[in-house]
C-alpha cells in the first residue's frame, strides 16, 4: 500500500486530495480556493482539449476569444442570469491605479459579452448559425472549494451558438450533448447518463438544460458537462436579431455548452485505486513506460540498448511522444516504478538482464497488476491491444459499478432508506414540482441528477402519489 | 482599390484597423482597451501556438496553468517588479459579495505566483531544472491601445524555468530567443533583429532581457518577444532554494519569456496591403481557397466536381484542413473573390466552364496577384511549391524593406535629420548611459530597440562622443 495516501475505505475526501499530491497533478494556489495546474494535470487536460476541439471543430465550429473583464451592468440584463451569478461574482473596482466609474466582473461565464458582440455581428439570415467556440478561464467565487470539482477559477471551453430557428438551437443543443457522452465514455471510459436538468437544476437563463452526470467511486454524482438551448433569452436581452428569409425582423435561438476541468477530478474518481492516479489509456499523456533495470554498468548498457530497441518498437505503432523511457540513473528500481504508478501511466515495462537474455519485456498493467512477459518481436502488435483491452476494461468495470448502485424505489420511505444504507444513483417517480424537488433535497441533500432520455413509464410521484410520465435519477452530488 | 481599407499613404492607422475590420480578425470589446479575437483571428493565433508549443515542447518544456489572481503584496515583493507593474494593475477588490481582507490583482505576468510555487516545488539539484510554460491571458491596464498591438488584456505563453546555474539560465535566455527567431523568420516570414535589451528598456525584475525587434511597413519598431535571464533576483525575492550537490542551500537562477498577440498586428504590418490582410502560407489557417464559377446549373454540377477534384488532389501533398472550397451559392464570384482577398488566402483557385474544358484551373497569387493556368495533373506538385516559393519571397520582400530603412550614422544631427525625414532603423554608437538615452528619447521619440549580437566595432558615442563598443539599434517603436 502507498504510504503517502489515505485509502479510500478510510477518508476519501482525504485519499482524493492525496491521490492528486502523489501523482503531482495540482497544487492550492496562494489564493483560497484556486489552484495550480502541474504538468502532469496539465497534460490531461491538453489531451482533454485535444479530442474535443477536433470534434468541435469537425461539427464546424471555430475557435475565438472573448473578453475576461464584463461591464457589471450586463450582468443584470437577463434576470435569471443575474439571479444565478450575482453572488459568486469577482469584481474588478480599480484598474491603471484609478477608480474604475463602472465595476468589470470576471467573468463567471460569457453569454452576455458573447451576446452583445453577436448582435453586432448578425445582421441577416445569411450571418446565421454563428458557431462559436472557446477555451478560456472563467471565475466563480465558491465557498467550498476541492481541486478540480470546484475551484474559485477553473479552465473550460464555452460553446456560443445562435440560429435561426428553435429547431435548429435544440438539435445543436443535442448534437454537443453527443459529443460530451461519447467523448466521456470513449475517450475517459466514464460512462454517462445523458438527459434533461429540472428547472431548478438548469442554467440560469436557459430554456432547457441538457447535461451528463458519471457516477464516482464513493456513489456520489458529478455533473461532467453542460448544453443549454437558450431560447430568445439572451437574444431579448442583448437584441441580437437577424432579418429573416421573409425579410422581416427576428431574434436568434442561442445555445451555450461547456466542460471544464473538473473533468479531471471525475476522471480520477472514476478509475484511480488506493495507490494513486489510474489513467485509461486513450486519455494518458504517456501510454507506457519503459523502466530499465541493472547492477553493473556492463547491466547498464546491455539493458539501455535493448529499452531503447523496445521503445523504437512501440513508437511504430503508437504516438512516439507517448512511449516514454525512464533514464533516471539515481532512483532504485522500486522507487521508479511507485512513481509511474502514482502517475497512473496504464502500462509499465520493465526491461532487466533476464528479458534482455530472453529477448523479452516484462508488460504490466496499472489497474489490474496483471503482469506478461512479450517477446521483443511481439510488442508492436500486443501493445497496443493491450491498451485497447485495458480502456474497454476500465470502461467495463465503472459500468458495472454504477449498475451495482443503481436502485429503483417505489417509495419516499424506500428512496431514504436505500439512499442512507447504498447511496448511489435513485431512479424514482415524481410529479415535476420544484417543491417535491426542494422537500427531498432539504430532507436527503439528493438532487434530481438528470431526467433521462427514456421510454415514458407512467407510475407515481414517490412524495405525493399524483402522475408521474417517467422515473427521474436522484443522487447525492459533487 | 478595396472601398473598406484606408491606403496605407493616406493613413497608416486607420489603415491597420481596416485591414482587422474587412478580414474579421478582431473587434473592439464593450470594456475600453480591450478586444475579442474573431474566429478568423483566432485561427492565426492557433497555428503560432501549434508550431511554438511543438518547438517548447522538443526543448523539454512542459505546460501548466498558474492561477488568474494573485495577492497584491507578492507583487511588491521584488523592488523593479512593483514599480514596473504596479501603474498597470487591474485589481479586485470584491467577491463573492464580500470585500477581500487582501486586494487581488489580475496577473500582468506570473513570475511572482510562479516563485511562490517553484519556493514549495524545489528541493534539491534533482528538481531542477524546471522547464514550464504557460498559455493564458494577462491585464496590463494601458492608456493607450492598438487591436492586438497593445490592449489591456491580451493572450500569450510566458515560460518560467529555475536552473542550478547562471550559465544554465542564461543558456535556456538565448535557447528561447532562438526559437523566437527562428519561428518569426521561417513561419512568420518576418526578419527579426535579435540581441540585449538597454537596461531602460528591460523587464522590471530582470538581470537581463533579450528580445526580437522587427519593422513594420512604416518604418517604426516593434518588439516582438522577450527573453529575460531574471538571475537570482525573484528566486531571492520568493526564497526558491535548494540543496546544490554539495549539499550547501543556494538559491536558483530563473528566467522567463514570452510572446503574445501582439504577433498578430505584426504579422499584419509586415505583409498587408491596400487590399486588406496577405498571410504567408506557413501561418494561414487556410492555404488555398478554391472558387468556383459558373451561371447555369448545369455548369454548377460540372465545375463543383472539378473543383473536387482540385480539392482532392491538393489533400494529397497539403493539410487537408487547410484547402476550402467556397460552396457559397448567394454571393457573386467578384464578392467572394474579394472576401478571401481580405482573408488574406495566400491562393485562390478559379474554378469555370473554361478551365474544366481546359482540365486546368487558374491559380491567383494574393501578394502580387501573378496569374497561372494549372493543370488538374500537375497542381498536386507545383502549389505546395508556389506556396513555398511566395513564403520566401514575402520574406526576402521584408528583408528588402528593412534594408533599405536601416541606415547608419555618426552624428546626432545626421541621426534626427535621418530620422524626421526617413524613419526606420538606425545604427548609431552610444556611451551605454541611461541619460543619453532618455535624452535622445525625450528630443526624437526614438529609443533602443537591441543592443546587437554583432561583432565589437568601435566608436563614439553619437551625443558625448565618449568611447562606444558597438552600435546599437534606435529606432520609433510601436
Amino acid at each position: 500500500m502507498a504510504k503517502n495516501i489515505t485509502p479510500r475505505a478510510e477518508n476519501y475526501s482525504q485519499w482524493y486530495l492525496d491521490v492528486i499530491a502523489a501523482g503531482q497533478l495540482a497544487d492550492h494556489a496562494p489564493v483560497k480556493g484556486c489552484m495550480v495546474i502541474r504538468p502532469t494535470g496539465y497534460a490531461i487536460w491538453e489531451e482533454i482539449q485535444k479530442t474535443l476541439d477536433r470534434r468541435f471543430k469537425e461539427t464546424g465550429h471555430q475557435n475565438a476569444y472573448f473578453p475576461l473583464l464584463i461591464p457589471e451592468s450586463f450582468i443584470h440584463k437577463e434576470a435569471e442570469h443575474v439571479e444565478g451569478f450575482s453572488p459568486e461574482l469577482a469584481v474588478v473596482t480599480h484598474a491603471g491605479g484609478k477608480k474604475l466609474e463602472e465595476p468589470l466582473v470576471v467573468r463567471p461565464t460569457s453569454e452576455t459579452v458573447v451576446g452583445h458582440m453577436y448582435a453586432q455581428w448578425i445582421h441577416s439570415y445569411r450571418d446565421l448559425p454563428v458557431l462559436i467556440n472557446q477555451w478560456c478561464n472563467v471565475v466563480r467565487w465558491e465557498m467550498r472549494t476541492r481541486l478540480f470539482l470546484r475551484t474559485s477559477e477553473f479552465l473550460w471551453q464555452e460553446g456560443h451558438t445562435a440560429h435561426e430557428t428553435e429547431a435548429e438551437a435544440e438539435e445543436e443543443t443535442l448534437r454537443i450533448l453527443e459529443i460530451y457522452r461519447t467523448f466521456m465514455e470513449q475517450q475517459m471510459a466514464m460512462p454517462v447518463l445523458a438527459g434533461l436538468k429540472s428547472d431548478t437544476e438548469k442554467f440560469p437563463g436557459a430554456l432547457r438544460t441538457y447535461c451528463v452526470e458519471a457516477m464516482m467511486q464513493d456513489k456520489r454524482a458529478l455533473q461532467a458537462g453542460t448544453s443549454h438551448n437558450l431560447g430568445q433569452n439572451f437574444a431579448r436581452a442583448f437584441d441580437i436579431n437577424f432579418l429573416d428569409r421573409e425579410n422581416k425582423r427576428r431574434l436568434v435561438h442561442t445555445t451555450s455548452w461547456g466542460v471544464s476541468t473538473r473533468l479531471i477530478g471525475g476522471l480520477l474518481m472514476t478509475h484511480s485505486d488506493d495507490d494513486g492516479l489510474v489513467l485509461p489509456p486513450r486519455i494518458a499523456p504517456i501510454q507506457v513506460v519503459i523502466v530499465p533495470i541493472y547492477k553493473s554498468q556492463t547491466e547498464q548498457s546491455t539493458v539501455m540498448e535493448f529499452a531503447d530497441q523496445v521503445h523504437s518498437r512501440l513508437a511504430e505503432k503508437l504516438d512516439p511522444l507517448k512511449v516514454k523511457i525512464d533514464r533516471r540513473t539515481d532512483m532504485r528500481p522500486a522507487d521508479r516504478f511507485f512513481h509511474w504508478i502514482q502517475q497512473g501511466i496504464p502500462l509499465r515495462i520493465e526491461v532487466g538482464p533476464k528479458d534482455v537474455a530472453k529477448g523479452a519485456a516484462m508488460v504490466v498493467r496499472r489497474d489490474n497488476r496483471d503482469k506478461a512477459s512479450i517477446a521483443l518481436e511481439a510488442l508492436a502488435d500486443e501493445v497496443p491491444a493491450l491498451l485497447e483491452r485495458m480502456q474497454g476494461e476500465l470502461f467495463d468495470r465503472a459500468v458495472a459499478l454504477r449498475a451495482a448502485h443503481t436502485h429503483r424505489v417505489e417509495s419516499y420511505e424506500e428512496f431514504k432508506a436505500v439512499l442512507a444504507e447504498q447511496g448511489g444513483f435513485i431512479e424514482a417517480h415524481w410529479n415535476g414540482s420544484p417543491e417535491v424537488e426542494a422537500r427531498i433535497k432539504e430532507e436527503t441533500k439528493a438532487t434530481i441528477r438528470v431526467v433521462p432520455d427514456s421510454e415514458d413509464e407512467p407510475g407515481k410521484c414517490i412524495v405525493t402519489g399524483e402522475p408521474s410520465p417517467r422515473r427521474v435519477v436522484f443522487a447525492v452530488a459533487y
